[in-house]
């Protein structure tokens, strides 16, 4: 099964309490890209500028990403955001935004990225997202996010997209400023009842939780000590969930609780270091030892309590 | 395996967005002991002033909790709590906090009381804490919780206190007073160094988590879509652990787990309804039930991944 990708990629300058960087990769579709690289076949769909280079390129070749739909504007460069997190690393201070090309970013999809079994429709204008869902009406899952600014700027545009996926996957405050709902719990019922089967709402240090017609599911942060850099750690958590998810096949309540603990694991992967530098390196068999971390973190037996004395 | 536990019992007069009590029955030792006495047979230790009448006896009956040793101050009137809560109900706004008999109490034990293989101290003067624990110098295992108010009066006294005891339970804003670290996970490892065993961090509508020498174990919030009335959730999340634990007899990491699920599943229960209205009136099968829903929301199959498509 293959995975395609809608989203940004880009040059981050990062600032964080431990460290700083001028120029590093990032863009939703570069985290999202290497992280379900792990799991399935990747099609990379984006745009840069003539300032993309070897180097670049060469991230998305080590982890086998198809960039054959990263279209190149050689007389433009590439989308630059620059960044600061203060000691609370759950808020991003964004210092600079400079869009360059993908201001005028209009996906354009092969056919080979157009007959991927799943789609993940990374945080871009709800019209662009549409539009690239309506070219692929045969996808067996599709997943989006969305953000605050759409939310409060375009939130019919958002709805309409909404309508049209199988998940949405965003935070805590996007879900309750989406819905007015203070409680998470009703926000999902009502994003499903816009029509997607599925919810995640990703809770930052308190981990994720899945939102299905019949079910349930949460699932902790990785217990870290240190939040080295937390960008890009949403969309790589959206990779390792849609790539685990694509490499299954069969979308199910067992699998889909996997794809919350594999996107989770690679999220705590990504905050390790700067940019991509930690998922960039990553082997499989840590992938899979932090999993069975996530199990033991979690695992109780299921002992019905029989009471001993009576009352 | 028997319980005892010193702390408050009291009346409250509590006002939520969903109603209001003038007067109903509550105090740390009265939530934790109804809780607790579900898995275990309960001693309370307290005081209660001339005011305290015969439907107040009469919930302690009906848990089979010993009651010989909340001392009774005939002339005197039983502590009371006046609080609000708003839409955000983590936040409990106190109103009129009258000590009463409470402001001198002295706790003491019988030697029924003293014999029990296992204590909670619950939130009362950190001084009285360890007193009661040196009277009981045998006992098996010994919990205790404080309050932000000790922590920011008399520190000192709370570290003495916490070095005789082999767990800790508060919530995550005490813990990061307490050791003076943004990070639970670093305040946790501090508090361990001071002498417990296991720290228990509460941490409301996302749940608790338990840290020990050798392990970490997260267990979510139940997700109830609206809290009638918190005020006591924290002590009666406490007696589900403590009864439970004391049920089993053994103390060890896999029912260390199962006490984290049975004080959340009493917890949960607690906030539905006001003051003690729900546990009081609660099921045994009520509580299995809603230790599987604990089960069903966390489970996954612990499966590694075997990649299939080779980069």
């Amino acid at each position: 099964m293959s995975l395609t990708v809608v989203g940004s990629v880009a040059f981050d300058a990062l600032e964080t309490p431990f460290g700083k960087r001028d120029r590093v990769l990032g863009g939703a579709a570069t985290h999202f890209g290497l992280s379900a690289s792990f799991f399935t076949q990747v099609n990379a769909v984006g745009v840069v500028g003539g300032d993309f280079g070897d180097e670049e390129w060469a991230v998305f070749k080590r982890h086998a990403i198809n960039t054959d739909d990263i279209e190149i504007v050689a007389d433009g460069k590439t989308f630059f955001w620059q960044g600061r997190y203060d000691y609370d690393m759950n808020t991003a201070h964004t210092l600079d935004t400079q869009l360059n090309v993908f201001e005028t970013f209009d996906p354009k999809l092969s056919d080979n990225s157009k007959k991927a079994e799943f789609l993940f429709l990374a945080n871009i204008l709800p019209m662009l997202q549409k539009g690239v869902r309506e070219q692929m009406p045969d996808t067996k899952f599709v997943a989006m996010d969305t953000m605050n600014f759409w939310i409060s700027s375009m939130k019919d545009a958002v709805v309409e997209t909404i309508k049209v996926v199988d998940c949405i996957i965003i935070n805590d405050a996007e879900a309750r400023q989406l819905t007015e709902e203070p409680s998470i719990h009703r926000a999902a019922k009502k994003i499903m009842e816009m029509g997607p089967k599925a919810v995640v709402i990703k809770r930052g240090e308190y981990g994720a939780t899945l939102f299905t017609k019949d079910g349930y599911f949460v699932v902790p942060a990785y217990p870290l000590e240190s939040v080295f850099d937390p960008t890009g750690a949403g969309d790589t958590f959206a990779g390792g969930f849609m790539g685990y998810l694509a490499s299954q096949g069969a979308v199910d309540d067992e699998v889909l609780r996997r794809t919350m603990v594999y996107g989770s694991v690679m999220a705590s992967f990504n905050v390790e270091k700067f940019g991509t530098e930690r998922v960039d390196a990553l082997e499989y068999n840590e992938i899979n030892e932090r999993f069975k971390a996530f199990k033991t973190m979690t695992h109780f037996d299921d002992i019905p309590f029989e009471r001993a004395v009576t009352a």
